[in-house]
């Protein structure tokens, strides 16, 4: 491992101009160095991060940033940029609660520029603060950093298609890693892959343009058809990259860790007078060989051991469990199908991949395409499960209502990481599927609170249920199971009696039935009720109820148009005449354990337990 | 006008195989007479279909439909479709209640084999079908037919992305009508521009090959160059469509009226072993001079004069009025852009196009781009106010989180087309957008009543607020004022005193005005309670009703999720006492009037006034 002495002596990002090639290359040793002991401790993006640390270096060299702006795609690969723009002393705080983001943060830092966690948003964005620009008359580059991964992305094209019109200078550094987060697809990637192997291709271009514009005479056949076609060759030469195509400048591949041809390109980026897009060859993992043997494995990492490269993770897991199951329904019936937007490996998929190839469809980071491309497999009989996080089942929307519902298609929708997250803050907590799908009609929501129950739950779906059915579970393993628990195929189950009663579903019923169990032992009785489904609300459920003393509703979602409020306008359409209690989420959640964050948002056991004791407690209930 | 008598005697589609390319001229003359004639009565989509009357008849002349499946994309072009399977009786029902829908239907027709109303799923929904075929190994042909401007979208990039690789037939039909609902944007179309002008594309390429094939010596320097460089300018004639870059074989652009060639370049299609785009040219409005000399005029139009082209379509409605009134503001305040999904018609948006175009941005059917471009002008300063009809905002839900709400950015949505827009059916209501925005912070959602409001909330929105602002208004022209009715700048007004209330928003108010009126007629007093602002809801009101018998909530939404169950949870939340009635929208709603649909939902003004009565019949108030 590297010492640390010019990140230490250096005032960045100003010292970067006066720095040689050889020192900024020292730089990047001692960048790799402290991003690879920090994501050790802290988990977090690690393999994407290595690759883009020469990128990175480079363009502050050549740019003046914060006037000129970077928008970094998906944004997991910022942390050289926040090491250089004055937050290495905060480093250790990444991705922890009160700490900095491990994406982008405009809150941050003047040297961000735009938020981001999702994928594909750059060339709009950077789009839109380009344009800005243009019409206020300023001198200011904008550059879009996408992945080739997030190239798979709708997005993205709709903002290259309309950023190739653009009069002025715009960047686009198509950070080509070879690898989405899990293996890339289509036919972009396939396109992407026949250019790596030309690194001459400019070079080439430039000598045919230029023999061909001094060729005044026409002689034998082949050279006087090359004269007559001399138009449609120059057409076909200048045009052809699909970024050509598209209106960009093309220059690349270039060696995206060879820090003096990095410069000199960028150099050209910034002179240019139209789009540009820059292709730079990078290795995920770069500089720390397990990262680079196993980039997939280091893409998001919990805590590791540095020498051993042994990661803390665990396969406990409602993912890992989710993909045992799916290929246990699918040995067993032909028709199931499992369609991923290239989360092979976050959602479980990756032995489905392997033994069920002719069934197994990875899009590309497109849920839109996922959930269209769906709803065709499912007409013809087949059974598509599109296992996705929350957080990015939000892409589908249009798709979901338009394509799927509006048809009252069959298919399964496995929604992962339902709920808080974590770490990765908010663009990425789950917390708003359950409106979201809440609105729609002719779906089913499950809300499995156990390994077994999310079994049963599928097993549901596929055969008893038509339309859309979401499966909805959380990140991570499951929680305290009560002894009175029981498995069933209810859409509800009622526990106990009493004149409080407490609802609540998914990963919550663990937490309750704690909170339950606490109040017991201090003389409160508490009639639990767990949704098994949230969408149909069973009516009967009223009856059970209706009588009670207060009722309290817990929620592991954003509140506005959740199944809480619904529950309460069910509750005052029915005259309810009792005290109703709802705790959900209100905002956007930031970043922080799982279990902090829902202490924070008074949906742990000890929240859960003050609440109904601070409402009761002037009563004899 | 042609007479109509191949259309009456054959037995279609089954005997087009029988008829020569002189006959099918002669039926596309009389499926044009029969489209003019329908839509001149009924309203619909006619410069489309007058396109792909050819297009279509070859289709059903070389493939066997329906075992092979054509998916349209849009959906708006199948009139001929629809005439040539069976459905020509009933024509005259296109759009209408309980008639055939304006797009395709599977319930309809065994014909119709996806549905559709939204841009660019064609490709999308074709590979899924085509996907479970080659899984089932069964012979069926699919065709996904999209057009220039639904290529703008994102959906078709990530469908033409995973299509590429297919490994068998995928046939997808560019139909290039060089102009999509507005003028096309975007690079592109400039792309599809140039290779317009290129009939002799394929020819020359074939002459290319050929020549250097045959060149086995090596002579002067640019035969000796040529030679060397064979394969790098094999690779760029191969690859020289963006198309054949994505894994197409691309055959074009070939004359879409002209049916032999249509013939023949689709049985190539019908024969390839691998995806392959067919560019067809076509003329919008192709028949029907009006049509082709102002295509945009007809594309969607309401009933109109075949002799004179003139439209009954009038002018005074709510897009007029936001057209008039964005000019207005931008004049006075520089930093107002008009950002459209293509749409500056239909949006009203026109002028301003006109007037302000360094600040008008037309980004294709893009709503993804629009809205994370948008926020990109609005972190420099700007305001960028994104004109789209309810139903296609569905597309932007994603982006609207993450890229807006989540950094607070400054914004306006001008919600077009709010609520029941009639004809045009399932696809097209706006009915999702309330519960979509409802769910998300930081967002601010108007909902005027009339056209002088709209003005005051728009004003409200720029100068008063921050964050995302969204304003509804609905489709057509305002509704019904009463003598007691004020324009306020409050986020609600209350009207007249009783406990009997009710609340409503937006378009209802106005009925709610009239059954009011009405209901006093029968000494039945109503407290009027009118929401300017839906998001947030005043926490006030709640005192002004809690001690009222009976609350009625109208709401022009659907249901779940909406504003009338936040209140009924409100309600809850204090412990009111009384009835709450709730009327909203459960389901996707059918074509019809808006009139017709609005009573079929209980929403009309008799519905408002029955449901009251019904509900206080037994009771003396």
């Amino acid at each position: 491992m590297t010492d640390t002495q010019l990140l230490k002596n250096l005032k960045l990002p100003d010292d970067l101009k006066k720095l040689s090639f050889k020192e900024l290359n020292l730089l990047c040793d001692e960048i790799r160095t402290e991003i690879i002991k920090t994501v050790s401790l802290n988990g977090g993006h690690l393999a994407s991060n290595l690759g883009v640390v020469e990128l990175t270096v480079a363009i502050h060299k050549v740019f003046d940033m914060p006037k000129d702006k970077i928008v970094w795609d998906v944004g997991h690969q910022c942390y050289t940029n926040k090491i250089l723009t004055g937050r290495l002393n905060k480093l250790n705080t990444i991705r922890k609660e009160n700490g900095i983001s491990g994406f982008p943060k405009r809150s941050e830092s003047d040297y961000d520029c735009f938020d981001v966690g999702h994928s594909s948003t750059s060339i709009s964005a950077a789009l839109g603060l380009a344009t800005a620009a243009s019409i206020n008359d300023e001198d200011k580059k904008v550059i879009a950093v996408i992945g080739d991964g997030a190239l798979s992305g709708g997005l993205a094209y709709e903002g290259l298609n309309n950023a190739g019109r653009f009069k002025k200078n715009f960047i686009v550094i198509l950070n080509d890693n070879k690898m989405s987060i899990s293996r890339n697809v289509g036919s972009m990637a396939r396109y992407l892959s026949t250019m790596r192997i030309k690194p001459g291709y400019i070079k080439a271009k430039n000598r045919i343009e230029k023999v061909l514009s001094k060729t005044p005479f026409v002689g034998n056949s082949l050279q006087s058809f090359c004269f007559n076609s001399k138009s449609l060759i120059k057409h076909t030469l200048y045009n052809s990259t699909i970024f050509e195509n598209m209106g960009f400048a093309y220059y690349g591949p270039i060696d995206g860790h060879n820090m003096s041809k990095l410069c000199e390109i960028l150099t050209v980026a910034k002179n240019s007078k139209k789009p540009i897009l820059v292709h730079v060859i990078t290795k995920k993992g770069k500089g720390y060989h397990f990262a680079e043997e196993n980039p997939k494995a280091f893409h998001g990492v919990s805590s590791f051991n540095i020498k051993t490269g042994e990661s803390s993770k665990s396969n406990n897991n409602y993912s890992a469990v989710f993909g045992d199951l799916i290929c246990n329904l699918a040995k067993k019936d032909k028709r199931i199908c499992a369609v991923t937007a290239a989360m092979t490996t976050g959602t479980g998929l990756s032995k489905f991949c392997r033994e069920f190839k002719d069934r197994f469809f990875d899009v590309g980071i497109a849920e839109e395409h996922a959930v269209t491309f769906s709803a065709g497999l499912a007409i013809e009989g087949f059974i598509p499960v599109f296992a996705v996080y929350s957080t990015f089942l939000q892409r589908s929307y249009d798709q979901i209502i338009h394509d799927v519902a509006l048809q009252n298609i069959k298919m399964i929708l496995a929604i992962d990481r339902a709920g808080i997250v974590g770490e990765d803050g908010e663009t990425h907590q789950g917390i708003f599927d359950v409106p979201m799908l809440n609105s729609i009609p002719n779906i089913s929501i499950f809300t499995p609170s156990y390994f077994e129950e999310m079994k049963m739950c599928f097993q549901r779906a596929i055969y008893d249920k038509d339309g859309l059915c979401a499966i909805r579970y959380p990140r991570g393993k499951e929680g305290y199971k009560p002894s009175y628990y029981k498995l069933s195929n209810n859409n509800f189950d009622s526990y106990f009696e009493g004149n409080i009663v407490l609802l609540t579903y998914g990963r919550l019923f663990s937490y309750a039935c704690e909170a339950v169990d606490n109040l017991l032992k201090l003389g409160i009785k508490i009639k639990l009720i767990k949704l098994n489904c949230i969408k149909p609300i069973c009516k009967n459920i009223i009856n059970l109820v209706i009588n009670a003393k207060y009722i309290f509703f817990f929620e592991e979602s954003i509140k506005l148009g959740a199944i809480g409020e619904h529950f309460g306008y069910m509750l005052a359409e029915s005259q309810f005449n009792g005290n109703y209690i709802l705790k959900a989420i209100d905002d956007f959640v930031p970043q922080a354990t799982v279990k902090s964050a829902l202490k924070k948002l008074g949906l742990d056991v000890k929240s859960i337990e003050n609440t109904i004791l601070n409402i009761i407690k002037d009563d004899k209930v």
